[in-house]
């Protein structure tokens, strides 16, 4: 049996992956994957995800040069979700050119920017 | 307009919700949230999930006593993943008894568990 026959894909046949930051511990990003992805990843010790909107293999930074070096792979108690310890390519995980996705916060009601743009997007995706 | 309206929650009314410690910066679980649970979460400062498992909103710490006190709550930039930075009561987020529910790290293709029960779930859920 495999390692990844123990993972509980939903009817999608994908699973939640959460990165975060080997070093910082900062949360970077979540993402879906799905077998092959996982299975990459774990080979390839980078982060490939499956785009949902794109519905094809997303291969982290295959654009962006935001790749995602895979330190840890870990697996939660109702083994449906993913976590990557990894160190990000570049400092930046978002499409916004930010270190994280998750850069806006709730305060009094509304979602407010707390994390600066490092670097223009136009120029991530210039390509 | 709400801040609740800006969540883009998937086909069933979910979003997966990230539980990070405050602290120390460990993942300690994932769980989702609908509408509801995310607007009491919010007005609470403690965590509530969605089961989907019971299908019925999920007050963190009902039974075992592990509130999650919540201090920060952040959203992604595909609007659709919430991040939770928390104070974990108990020191104990996952039903096994342990701090985190990622436990199991992927070594040499098998998933090894890593990190110790701190409470037998016999004593947690004895109530």
């Amino acid at each position: 049996m495999s390692w990844l026959d123990e993972i509980r894909f939903d009817e999608n046949g994908l699973v939640p992956a959460i990165a975060q930051d080997a070093s910082s511990g900062k949360i970077l990003m979540m993402a879906w994957m799905n077998r092959e992805s996982l299975q990459l990843t774990a080979e390839k010790k980078q982060a490939v995800y499956w785009s949902r909107s794109r519905q094809k293999l997303w291969f982290k930074g295959e654009e962006s040069g935001h790749i995602q070096n895979v330190v840890d792979i870990y697996f939660d108690c109702d083994e449906d979700v993913i976590l990557l310890k990894v160190e990000q390519n570049g400092g930046i995980a978002c499409h916004t050119g930010r270190e994280s996705c998750f850069y806006r916060q709730l305060q009094d009601d509304e979602w407010v920017e707390v994390e600066q743009v490092i670097k223009d997007p136009k120029q991530i995706y210039s390509k």
